[in-house]
């Protein structure tokens, strides 16, 4: 079967062994996800691939190349997906290293090296709150606990049981173990759909990524004053915990102005923000506010100027609020620069396939992440789709698909050559 | 009995006849606030007053002066209290009058004019939903559907309904009749403790007030944006309805920077502001804001800067954010001021007692807006309270009392024969 057929019919039996209306779902290590690998390893053999199986259940699927010494490039992404989402997310990246298969196979091409079609397991957090677990996993990198307390949240059963159940390994994680050896990755190249509206918005198929995101979060703070009479107290007695905060928000908002006029990358968002309702009222000087900060940025320094902000708003709202601001428990994962060299071969091979393209910064956090930290040169592509995703309303048009296979088709002999 | 052993044994009374440990209740038109007019109308009777009641409750108690028809002055102050309140919220402007009348005795002055003390009805907002009850009602100012439409929170039963356990009548309300003629009315004063911690700061036991401030409050108030990504959606896809109240927060308090430096008045509480648990998340976009507005100010034109600046900022927030405010219902109550004559003459008894005052303005509002809107010569003096009041640790001290009645007293003559 050519390339795009074998899209259309792989996205049909995905959806179909896994809806869930409205949408579908695959859980991590469940059933959905499950029925998934078996549809790719069934389409991979059928394509003659090799297929194996790891420890924690990554699922390879190598294309030979001449020299089989070589270390292969590597193609893929998951294959879970949110509860009631969309059938694209994470599953639209595997099956394009199928269809791109499929196409080197229909022009009886043959790569300088072997070409590995990689189908990662539990990426998604809704399942269990850890980042990246299959490809964390497959590294070597997750915290040997994690199998023993991450519950997934509709069975509240651990990792390790539900890999017990799919026939997997958790005491490889515990071990510390590795099936992906970075220097056994010539390059590694994610397609992914778009989870904002940039392509929508800018009428074009397909993305090049410049990089992902690194992320300051601080989930849970608190800004503490004094609960006040709203007439009676004048502003030299007052300690506003709502005044401080906005001051903050606002201030930060203000950094984000400047950053966007230097040409930086920035987006910040405080998604909660609430005084307690058991104490607050319109005529009470509000005495306590809980906020949550989750700042990224494709640069490093940005961070830092958040960070440095951070500190001085909090100075200020003392000084001058006499109120105390507590960031609480604070993540910050580095930005994951995509490599120079995979991003001008995907350009050029857009440029000479005639598909329109622009170059972006993700700001969700993809499995890439986890090769660019090992150093594996890394790259990604993104599809244009409606509506966004984590949603049943998530729509990638088949056209947008194929345009983004040409650019990858276009590029995999150079990219396999380097 | 001489004045300050009088009024020691009035609070004792008032306590011991409403205690409701933590603090004391005397609700509206209930058995706390009949027990405070009876103890009231006692000692009055005691002093020789001529006491009557008129059919709202309200407690008149007169001192005779030399020329009978000439319209009275009045001091006085209401009798009810919050739930496990503080004994001196209103009790101590109907004691302080009464205190006065026992001085003018031993003195044996009499007064150019009848001096009546009132003993003012339901003026908690605690207890029924609605501002200063008593006074607009013997004013004539109440709206007809207030007795059958305002229910009380520990009851649930109307205003009439309460009124006519009282022995009162809410026709009289509801037919839109007085008891109370500003015309005949010369002036008005209000002593009352202060409820914020002004006189404390300052170290004086009283001062003379300068106006209630006017009130702008919209107290629900909703921003709404839409619900997004935190890290896949660029700055000008958001319609982020934080950051939108908080510029506005922001905004507002450096409106009150401007206002201060011009020596203006103004406080200004976001008392709410939150996003909705149900929908809210650190890593999402918050699509929705709730939040309350409550400014006030002396001056009625930095109330008409606000409003222009929230309009402003709703344009702005639809414009850049396309984030929609909807400050709801607003109500708005203009400034109250103080009588200039009667402030002067308060200084100056104040001066001539080595009594050190303030001028401030107060933030709450009192009964004495009700006779500054029907045109009445009004004043009022703060006593010094320790805690703030609505509550059981409100805490005045029986010296500071002596020193605004020293103020009192030594003003009233000039007070009564202007």
């Amino acid at each position: 079967m050519s390339a795009m057929p074998l899209a259309a019919q792989l996205f049909d039996a995905l959806r179909d062994a896994s809806l869930d209306p409205p949408g579908v779902s695959r859980a991590s290590y469940g059933l959905g996800e499950r029925m998934a690998h078996a549809i790719i390893r069934e389409a991979a053999e059928a394509l003659g691939l090799e297929c194996r199986v790891d420890p924690v259940g990554t699922l390879f699927m190598t294309l030979p190349g001449a020299d089989r010494s070589l270390a292969p490039v590597m193609i893929g992404s998951h294959l879970d997906a949110v509860t009631h989402g969309g059938n694209f997310d994470g599953a639209a990246g595997v099956v394009m290293g199928l269809a791109l298969v499929a196409q080197l196979r229909a022009e009886g091409r043959v790569l300088p090296r072997d070409l590995t079609v990689l189908g990662i397991r539990a990426e998604e957090m809704c399942w269990f709150p850890v980042n990246y677990i299959g490809s964390r996993a497959a590294f070597g990198l997750l915290p040997p606990h994690v199998p023993d307390t991450a519950r997934r949240s509709d069975s509240g059963k651990t990792l390790a049981e539900h890999m017990i159940e799919e026939g997997f390994d958790p005491q490889f994680i515990r071990d510390g173990r590795a099936s992906l050896d970075p220097v056994r990755i010539h390059a590694f190249i994610e397609p992914h759909i778009e989870q904002g509206p940039v392509l929508v918005g800018a009428d074009l198929p397909c993305a090049i990524v410049t990089g992902i995101r690194g992320i300051l979060r601080h989930p849970i703070c608190r800004a503490r004053g004094a609960w006040n009479h709203a007439g009676a107290v004048p502003r030299g007695f007052r300690q506003d915990a709502v005044l401080a905060v906005a001051q903050l928000a606002a201030r930060l908002d203000a950094l984000w102005d400047q950053v966007e006029a230097q040409g930086g990358d920035l987006v910040l968002t405080l998604g909660e923000f609430w005084t307690p309702a058991a104490m607050h009222a319109p005529t009470k000087v509000p005495g306590e506010v809980a906020f949550s900060l989750d700042i990224r940025s494709e640069q490093d320094s940005v961070l830092d100027a958040v960070v440095a902000l951070m500190a001085e708003m909090a100075a200020e709202a003392e000084a001058k609020r006499r109120v105390r601001m507590d960031y609480g428990e604070g993540m910050r994962a580095a930005p994951a620069l995509m490599d120079p060299r995979l991003r001008a071969a995907l350009r050029e091979s857009a440029a000479a396939a005639g598909v329109p393209v622009m170059e972006m910064t993700s700001g969700a956090g993809h499995d890439c992440a986890s090769f660019v930290l090992k150093g594996v040169p890394s790259a990604m592509l993104f599809i244009r789709n409606q509506n966004g995703s984590h949603n049943p309303h998530e729509a990638m048009e088949l056209e947008d698909f194929g345009a983004a296979l040409k650019v990858l088709a276009g590029a995999i002999g150079a990219i396999a050559e380097k």
